[in-house]
């Protein structure tokens, strides 16, 4: 085992011995079920739902023999009627779990659970600010799909700004070499100045881009995001459409699938909605269509991390 | 084992060699608990809340040895806020569980999962559709409570023109001998053409009645459901009140109770409201109420089904 | 084994044996996890959420081995829209499982589920009537901590007209001897007459106070509850902070914390608000904070009460 990681907040905690090691270990677990996590139980504590990242986890769990006590409801602990702190929430759930897997609106609030947690935490997003295993899931998907981690051109799509999984993302790929990432977006949903300053930093080259067209035929690996039509502003949709007319493209359909290269990979970590409106048929069969797969490869790195964590604590 | 069934989407696809092997299968599987699907992973994915539907397969599942993982919150996947169409849900989930079991509001829905699902589904309720794992647990009640499934009588009653029960139980009524199928509703409630096309295709005598007192003593089962008001336009209500003005029945009730033969039995899919109104003590003791057992058959056919489906696939 | 409790609807029925056998029971089942309910299920029904109390119960129900099916959309069963009677769904849910565990609004309704249920019931909150296993491990905790459960002195602070936990652990403590309470309240939250004439007939000596400072000295286990203003009615809550204004204190906070004697327990059924604020540093290292332990307990003692119902059924 690499050196011991007490609780999973954000993607910068991965070094390369345990990126290393976790893409081992989803590797042997895959085939499953197991019984590593015998008698382990799981809590997944969400203060807002989202069924697809608790079924992940809930599945994962099973598959390694272990079991768990889940809530979409949990903003009920901390509701303006009941009014419980996260600080107690977290230590009367720790009680009863082996491990907690935390999602709330808040940013830093799945730090604030490590810190008083006495079992391993895990962060399934943490409202503006991460969702580790996503970007986890994200670079074992990459590296099954063209084989290394170094040395790859990716385009970042969609809603730069508010999409934490972007975030999450760009922070972990700022561990390896060799990373060209060209973020495709609107001016006004453009990645934050943070994660630039962090990019430079660490020699990551990137460019910013506001015609996914443009830079399709250049790509390894291009990474789509929702536009989120739901959570801009009046002014900010106004200012889509505008680009929209212009010509500007920010979806995958039939008219530029075509530029994909062969060997170059869409990934996605869903759901999505019109940005990729591709026929079902293409979808099913070509493999430049990877985020299927990476949906599968979320639940064998989740094992992974899930038996590390909590064999280790 | 039978011939291979991939999904079960409705209660026509059953045929007499897959029914003779659940009804044995499921005899057998009732001492239970089991381990048959040990390590084996159920989804339950509800796009509308059915938590008797839901504990049941949990529960047979559990029974069997398996574990799920479950959500009644599906709708959130196809909101108007994230917008995942259903096929993409199902090629999700299909990834987490060895089997899924969907319950949704629209017909046809179940079919289309079916298509692109990678493991079997199983249809628990699409809109006005079928449901046919009830049809499937209606006949092993009705074969244990009176000996056989052809040869008998049986009136169907209630909101027929609505009710998926019914639609189903009659489809799967289609595949045997000698059976008589008396529906009484008020004119309004009338069970649909296509289910009467159906039946006259298979040569299966039927009636429509007005009145349940008229035909009961000539049952071998009386088949109740809920006239569902809820569910009645105003001029559907009213029509119903008249019918009842004119002391038209389509309840069981102390008054017609005696009415009922002593080897007759009185199914229910549940939950049942007032369409019959007897006293706790003849329900837990008169062999003629069967609904509870009933009940606790659907959880040992479940297990068969279950079994069948994800040990074959 | 002591003698047979088929089910737990009220702590009154707990005798000195059975009590005895708990507490050596879940001291064996602490270090965990366990085999003893392998192959058993427990439903969990709830008419209202209570996300605490049903992990509790799912993750003790996990730890013996045992595998659960749960609900807090139970009130889906009696809406109007359906109408199914509590009657019925108990009939229907004890068909599934091996015990069940119901929450529901109604005062009584634990007491109606038992008599009709084949499998036993688990009182989990029965609306202002009780809760039963609160009372099981708040003795467990206070006989832990204080190495006795006869020979003490207890102040029960908050809103005792309407808080369940305060009434099941009164009638309670009336099964020991030498106990003396003091009940802590504004006098619009005074403890009910019913309790009070139950503890006259069992020589339980008790008092009234409306100041806590005033009794904090002389307890041995000062139990906090919540004084759920969202409860009380404008005349309640004006009446509550002209209290306030007069000085008057239903609070622990590091004004008083240090009058707390170094032997004696704070406990609190939890959630907690404003009744007490201590700072983290405090609450994680000072022993006079049980609280914290007392949620754990809550694990192993619900652990060793489904033992012994499920096993002795």
């Amino acid at each position: 085992m690499p050196e011991k990681l007490n609780h999973f907040v954000e993607s910068q905690q991965l070094t390369p011995s345990i990126i290393d090691y976790l893409f081992k270990r989803a590797d042997e677990l895959r085939p499953g079920p197991h019984t590593y996590l015998q008698g382990k139980i799981l809590a997944l504590l969400f203060y807002e739902p989202s069924t697809r990242t608790r079924m992940s986890f809930e599945t994962a769990m099973s598959r390694m023999g272990g079991t768990y006590s889940s809530t979409e409801n949990a903003e009920e602990f901390s509701s303006a009627v009941k009014g419980e702190s996260l600080e107690d929430t977290i230590r009367v759930v720790s009680k009863y779990a082996n491990c907690v897997v935390i999602r709330h609106k808040e940013e830093g609030s799945a730090a604030i659970a490590a810190e008083l947690s006495k079992v391993p935490v895990i962060n399934a997003g943490d409202g503006k600010g991460q969702h580790p295993t996503q970007a986890l899931l994200d670079i074992y998907t990459i590296n099954k799909e063209i084989g290394r981690l170094n040395d790859f051109k990716i385009a970042m799509v969609g809603d730069l700004k508010k999409g934490r999984t972007v975030r999450s993302l760009a922070y972990l790929l700022g561990k390896f070499k060799g990373i060209e990432i060209t973020f495709v977006s609107p001016e006004h949903l453009r990645i934050g100045n943070d994660i630039k300053a962090y990019l430079v930093r660490h020699n990551i080259s990137f460019s910013e881009e506001d015609d996914l067209n443009k830079v399709i035929p250049k790509m390894d690996i291009i990474y789509m995001t929702r536009t989120q039509k739901e959570r801009m502003s009046e002014e900010e949709r106004k200012n889509h459409e505008d680009y929209e007319k212009k010509g500007k493209v920010f979806a995958i359909t039939t008219d530029n699938f075509n530029l994909v290269r062969n060997d170059a990979r869409i990934l996605h970590p869903l759901p999505k909605v019109d940005e990729i409106n591709l026929p079902i048929e293409t979808e099913e069969k070509d493999p430049r269509i990877a985020y299927f797969r990476q949906v599968e490869n979320g639940l064998y790195i989740r094992m992974a991390l899930l038996d590390m964590l909590i064999n280790s604590s």
